[in-house]
């Protein structure tokens, strides 16, 4: 799937860079952060999408159709344009690895490049990031709520587009999902598919029961039916059964029921009874329809017999907060080898900048369960033998002390493009990446991962970032 | 943008062909139609997606990698997958035009095919309407909170992936923006793209007068301002204002400034009275920043002093309900040519679905003013010249009567595909499409298209289309 994604950005980078151009400053290099803020429904987040910005900041360049275009727009200078001609990304990208857990404040991924291709990424990079990022954590809390049951990404009909559909999905998975419908994402990332027949499938035959044989004849390993298109107690459990024993005679093994309407309690308690007075025990019930982290908690407090849940629209737009609202702050220039920190003010103390070319180390006790997190310049050094403090981001007073000999610390941000070329180990296949994140969510205590109102992970500043940060904020309101 | 999307689909739609394949029902001729369901959100909305529907349809086909990767998925019979070397969509479309105002339960799109390429198509279909509905509505529900002042469309960067950024700010075109921030959009659709400056240019600069020249000195007579990298009202309008004395001074024409953050309606009013005193009473004042149509309400009734706005987040993730929740669901099968409706029943009145091979009519009155819309049976005929009298779709006891040369009728629904092949007037230029939107937009009062609480447009079913339904619900609640 070759697609040109060199125009997917906003206007206003190519006037900007168009800007840098003429301003004589098209050498000079800049570091940009991404992260995201805090609001009552970011708790923790799962980093995902990384892939798709290398792939794209690696395979970046202008084609004469483009510039043909730009061109058109007479917004640009004829030297800009030739210079569009021979585009490369060249910079360096450091980042968290796709399915790290990541909180509100924290550069989770950097760009330290000549400004002009800087600011030509930003659209993309937000884009992707944003995107697959908040389908991760959806997914995440998600199957936090299903327990350890298989859930399976069903959304791809509501996704908003083919991209939002794929690469939601490939999202989904890393966060926790065992398994998508979407035929396109098993194909691309060599994931699990799922999903057996619709309701259309019953209404097509003629009785429901004839429908079932009918599928039975075709999959009669595989045979899961959907027992809801005209009543789940009186005829599609019954029907589902008759169909069962015939499998069984013909010695296959039938695999379960979905549901996919109406009272899900009721009836998969219902179903449950009625399969396993058959004999069928080992038959499992899927359930869809509207779920999400808040249904499946209260199916499950319920006492729901529901082994798999197919989720669809509420996860794959993240239908309570469809916008993770990450953003790309400037937050250093460099004059040589010299980095001069960029910090942009506000009224707001959260919305002051965190200035400097950054990192971000994570703390961990002896049992290896991440305690909290440290953003600290990136010529800051750390000496695990010794006692370490953080401080709040705002609040001084606010610190907390590790004693030397019962911390580790990890630094979770790693370079992945040098001078425009993917490091060496990627990109990861999606089962790495998959592999990566459960260790992660094993790190961090349930206290975290919780629905409602979960502990909040602290992310400090260390002393040096702390102290840049005060020391900039003094000079601007003495200026 | 060369892509293959004959994957995006899910797993059941390829399991199900491949049952009917084995089942012997592959010629068999299925309708089935795409429509939504009312709640408290959806009032009117804008059809659109069509036009990339189309394109999928006319060139779906399986290359030699696809039918590679679904053999190895072990589910597949080797006739079938043979059967989809040569695929080609061969069905009928029947649409609303894109542009078009629709609502709960109209079928807005129909396909009339095989049953194996119909259900095929399904997940791709609803994916791009789906989305594309939602953004269009979305945006002409903006548009007219602006009342007329220009909207532009700012959020590629928050939206879900590529696909929901270009196509996003396409729907949102259709439904009343003026223009987007996307190039890419811009490019593939020849609309206006709009943007100028961020925050990090301004903190590039040593200091905002300079950064302020420096854009000036580029784009001397496109100069729009951003004022609130440091301080409104006390750093940004007045140097703004310096620059416009030089531009003005050189014979140029300032544009205007943008402001992005804070309390709007205050810095929008102080900045108009800075720019008027100043002698800029032409200077144009955008507004942007988590704007939606209530936001924007809201700033018109505080006499906000805004003459553009920049709408992202909210508008392009439709950020209060991010899924319009569209259904495809079969109507009706073919007997050689007699058509044989098929019902889907539920406990619920309003989720059994309306049988039959349908069609759409809008009723308006001698002013061009939309009155009411008929689902209808294709083979029913209206004579204008007699009263008409419509049913609701559930209570037959409300019914409305259109007295004879006191309105008109037309079928809103028209044939997009035949055979698999584009109507020939198809695909229309965004630019019509708009065109057309407007025109729809302008035969609908405000009182269905105000933001709160409006009035509930009539969608009754026509006698032939209730009298089918009744007895098909009689005659199964009988059996």
């Amino acid at each position: 799937m070759e697609r040109n994604l060199s125009l997917l950005t906003d206007l206003y980078e190519l006037t900007m860079m168009n800007g840098y151009y003429l301003n004589d400053r098209r050498d000079e290099v800049a570091v940009f952060d991404v992260f995201f803020r805090q609001n009552h429904l970011i708790t923790y987040s799962v980093a995902a999408g990384l892939e798709q910005v290398c792939d794209y900041l690696i395979n970046l360049k202008f084609s004469a159709d483009e510039l043909a275009y730009l061109k058109g727009l007479n917004l640009f200078d004829d030297g800009f344009l030739e210079y569009l001609k021979n585009f490369k990304f060249t910079g360096d990208v450091y980042a968290v690895p796709e399915g790290t857990f990541v909180f509100p404040g924290e550069p989770i991924l950097t760009v330290k490049a000549p400004v002009m291709q800087a600011q030509l990424v930003e659209t993309a990079i937000l884009n992707l990031i944003n995107h697959q990022t908040l389908i991760a954590t959806k997914s995440a809390k998600i199957c936090y709520a299903a327990q350890g049951d298989s859930v399976m990404e069903f959304g791809l009909r509501r996704a908003q587009g083919p991209d939002a559909g794929v690469f939601g999905a490939r999202a989904a998975i890393i966060g926790g999902c065992s398994s998508t419908s979407n035929v396109l994402t098993g194909k691309m990332f060599g994931v699990p598919v799922s999903g057996t027949h619709a309701h259309s499938w019953v209404m097509n035959f003629p009785t429901e029961l004839e429908a079932f044989r009918a599928y039975a004849k075709v999959y009669p390993d595989a045979t899961m039916l959907l027992v809801d298109t005209y009543d789940v107690i009186r005829s599609g459990i019954p029907n589902a059964i008759k169909v069962f024993d015939e499998l069984v005679a013909a010695g296959h093994k039938p695999v379960g029921i979905r549901i996919d309407s109406g009272d899900l309690a009721y009836l998969t308690k219902k179903a449950r009874k009625m399969l396993d007075d058959a004999g069928y025990t080992y038959a499992k019930i899927c359930a869809s329809g509207d779920l999400d982290e808040r249904s499946i908690t209260s199916l499950k407090l319920q006492g729901a017999k529901i082994d798999l849940w197919g989720v669809g629209t509420k996860l794959i737009t993240s239908e309570d907060m469809p916008a993770l609202g990450g953003v790309y702050k400037l937050s250093a220039v460099f004059d040589g080898d010299r980095v001069i920190p960029k910090i942009k003010i506000s009224e707001t103390s959260v919305k002051i900048t965190n200035p400097g070319f950054k990192t971000v180390y994570r703390i961990y006790d002896q049992a290896g369960m991440a305690q909290a997190d440290i953003i600290a310049l990136r010529e800051e050094r750390f000496d695990t033998s010794r006692d370490l403090t953080i401080y709040h981001p705002v609040d001084r007073w606010k610190k907390t002390t590790f004693a030397a000999g019962e911390y580790t610390l990890k630094e979770i941000v790693k370079k992945v493009v040098s001078n425009g070329e993917l490091a060496e180990n990627l990109p990861l296949s999606l089962k790495d990446v998959r592999a990566y994140a459960d260790k992660e969510k094993a790190t961090f205590w349930d206290e975290y991962k919780r629905i409602d109102n979960p502990h909040v992970y602290k992310v400090d500043l260390s002393d040096g970032l702390y102290k840049l940060k005060t020391d900039m904020i003094n000079e601007i309101r003495r200026g």
